[in-house]
Order: structure tokens, then sequence, then C-alpha cells
């Protein structure tokens, strides 16, 4: 039998002492110079270089598919040599928040899953169970849902009130309620920067997996955050703070830094 | 300056005497049998005779990215050769239902937009306001926003009341207002499904291009949907009940037939 999500999370965590998620949000026009001039080969060695360098501090990445898209065809190449490294060390995210009626979802599901092996996804909740549901068919693996994003426009409709709660919550509700009875877990997709929200959450789910954004860059910090997700399982993502820690020669190096440091900091307000 | 895609979508329109959209969704376990074994091959020989044999009954290809991704980069490069040709022809959907940080969307719309050359994409709304405005920036296109969609999970969250409405009617009015300032279109992803949703939303929205999915397999009939519709800008989308009206060598005439008969029965409803 595979071991759940939750319980790989658990142990790398531990092994690691660290809950931080590096966010691969590779832009090319943010890349160091010496990489050279090719957006293609400048992405595919940035991801690479990254990886390699932050494996001890990190316990997840997250490939953000917006920027692997823009590349064409080879970005989705990159995608998938640099996932099939990432996952040697740590466990992947698919960041593609998809949500399409049931049949579209299934290939979407069988793509992030079967071909290029992610352990997990964020999904967007707003089509409902159909659309959610395939990516719950996989075992050992952990659908993300949006709930409480952490944009600027996070707001416009989450925070909406239905019958006396934030839509959220109902999505929240909901995502648990599809999973009871499927193989994979759901897990939430949780702001930083609503730590009100993240306490609700986190009292109504204490056992669902948070995969938090906003950290750092977007203005979370760190202390709050975990006070906020009490003991829960949970995945603290980083994107911009640590792939342009620098975008000089020593770029991998002060990523590696700016993992092991925010991984310490969660680590020092957790305990 | 370029025409709006509302007065693009009317002049096909009145050309083709046609509001029928071309569906693409590929699945390579539903091709007819004599394209061969190979998926890739398949699924590319497949879109392209479906675009050659319905383009004098079609105003609009929509492709679902779900069937090319989970194809790989060959799926891209099918994609992208076919979107091409379809353009050639017709107006073109990115079936994306992107949602994603504006950074990221910017992303994801630059791939859609200035790569592959599509006149509009669909985009989820749960995100919010900077989900949403960077697919509103290149002039000519429109961005379908999800509101009321035709699959069985629609009704979980769309149909929740807010402040006395149905989410997806403020779902609608901030697609309105947020384009409102912005250089492209916003439409609306409407299913024929809930002819009671539709009829709302074309009252507060008369100029709105609305795309409809849900006629033929899954239950919406074309004179009841004109009738909902009214008169406004309105793309029908039909894909299973076209590109597997035949799975045999005849695939392809069975398509432009289904095409011609179902664009003539909206045309009749529509008079």
């Amino acid at each position: 039998m595979n071991p759940t999500f939750s319980s790989r999370l658990k142990d790398i965590q531990a092994e690691r002492s660290s809950v931080v998620c590096v966010g691969l949000d590779p832009d090319p026009a943010r890349l160091p110079a010496h990489l050279g001039a090719n957006p293609i080969e400048a992405t595919r060695r940035f991801c690479l270089e990254i990886i390699q360098a932050t494996r001890q501090a990190a316990c997840a990445y997250k490939f953000n598919f917006a920027f692997f898209e823009s590349l064409g065809s080879a970005g989705f190449e990159i995608l998938s040599e640099a996932t099939a490294e990432a996952r040697k060390h740590a466990l992947t995210i698919a960041d593609a928040k998809r949500g399409d009626i049931g049949n579209s979802a299934s290939f979407y599901a069988s793509s992030v899953f079967n071909d290029l092996g992610f352990d997990s996804v964020t999904v967007s909740p707003y089509m409902g169970q159909d659309s959610v549901e395939p990516f719950l068919q996989h075992p050992g693996t952990c659908a993300f849902v949006l709930a409480r994003t952490s944009n600027s426009g996070g707001h416009d409709f989450q925070l909406m009130e239905v019958q006396g709660r934030p839509l959220y919550e109902h999505v929240a509700d909901s995502a648990m309620q599809w999973a009871s009875h499927l193989p994979a877990e759901a897990g939430l997709v949780v702001g930083a920067t609503d730590l009100d929200a993240m306490a609700r959450l986190r009292r109504a789910h204490p056992a669902m997996p948070f995969l938090i954004p906003g950290v750092g860059a977007q203005g979370g910090e760190p202390g709050a955050v975990m006070r906020a997700n009490g003991g829960g399982p949970v995945l603290v993502n980083s994107s911009r703070g640590i792939i342009y820690a620098s975008n000089g020669p020593d770029y991998s190096e002060a990523a590696a830094r700016a993992t092991r440091k925010l991984a310490d900091e969660l680590q020092e307000a957790r305990s």
C-alpha cells in the first residue's frame, strides 16, 4: 500500500528540519545573466541548479506551469526533466490550478500524475465536485484546492458571505468531503496574507495539508504564519525570495542560504 | 485599430450563417481506427482533417488544452500547428480555464495570445481581478470568464446565494466591470443546461459574448438555448456531437454534416 502524501511529507520534514517548499517560477527576464541569452537553455540550467543547491533544505518543489508553458514545447521538456530531478530529493507540486469538467480533468490528472510523475497538484474549485474528483483518484498524492489565495484579487469572491460564512470555508468543507471517499488526499491553498482565514480553516480541518504561499515577497511573516497554522501539516512556499535571492553567478548558493534561513525561522516558530 | 472580437464574430457568423463553435477534444481512445495506433500522429491528422472538413460551417474552433497536454511536448506542437490552421478559417478559443496570480497570469496570457495566436481564452474567476486582468490586455481578443458551467458540479458553488443573488451573477458583473477599462472584451461561459441562468445573465449583459457549451451530448436543446440567449453575441459549442459523429473512415464528412445541421437548427431558432 502506498504511504499517504501526508505521511511522506511528515517523514521528509523531520529528516530535513524544514517545511519549506521552493517555488520554481523561472522568468527569463530575471535569470542570472551568466546563464546566457537563450531562454530555453538558461531556464533549464537555472531549474536544475536551484534544485541541486537547495535539496538539503527543501522538502518540496512547486513548479509554476505558467512559466514553462510560455516556452512552448521546449518548456514542457524542461518541466519534465526538472520534475524528474526534483522527485529524487523531495515532494513535487504541479502548480497548474486546473479546473475543468470531469472528462477533461481526468486528462489533466493523468498528465500530471502518470506522465510527469508529480506528487500533488493545485486545483481550482469553481466548477465543483466533478472537476476536482479526478485529481483525487491517485493513491499517495494530494490535490491542493484553492481556498483563500494570497493575491490581491483573492478577496473578490473568496470572502463573499454564504449562509453566514465566507465562500472559502464552503470550498474547504467540500474538498474535505469529496476526498473522504477517494484514494488521494485533499489539501488547501491558504495564503500567508490572511492569517485569520488560516486559523479558521485549521480549526475546522486539523489534519488537512496546507500549501501556504505569500511568505516573504508577498508579506507573510514566518512566526505569525506558523502560529495561525497551529500544528497541522504544512508546506510553506517561497518562490522569488529564494530563486532570485541573487542574480549573480552565486545565485544557487544564495538560494540555498535563503532556503535554509527560512526553514530555520519556520522551525523556530514551530517549536 | 484592431476590430473587436465581437465585431469579428458578427462578420464571420453572417458570412457562414452559423454560430457553431467546433470543440476539439481529441481523446486518443475515441479516434477513428484507420488513423493508426500512434496517438500523436492520429491526433494531429484528426484535428487538421476536422478543421478542413468543417471550416465552412464553423465560426470558431475551441481547443481543449487537457487533451493536448496529455500528449506531452508533442501535444503542444500539434496544438500550435492546428491552431495556425484553424486561424486561417475562423476564430479560435484556447479552452484552458486559466486562473492564477497576476504575474503568472501574464505568462499564460502571453503564451495563449502572442505565441499561439489565439483570439480568445477561457478563464476561471476564483482568484479574482488580478488573475483575470492580464487576459484583458490584448486588443481584439476576448476572455470568456466561467460564470455558470454546464457540468454536474457547476451548481456546487456557482449557485450559492450572496446578497440575494447567485454567485455566478457577481462573477459576471465583476468580469464586465474589469473589462470596462481594458483593451480586450470579457465574455462569459454559460452552459446550455441552465437556461434560467442564461436568460438572467443575458438581461444583465446584453452585449457580452457568451460561449455556450452543453448543447447536444450534455442535453441542451438548440431552440430553447437561442431563446434564452435572446439576440446577444453567442458561440454555441459542440465537441463530441461533431467530432465523434462517426468513428469510421467517413468521420470528417460526418463532422461536417453535424456542424451544418447544428448551425441550421440554431439559425432557424434565431430567426
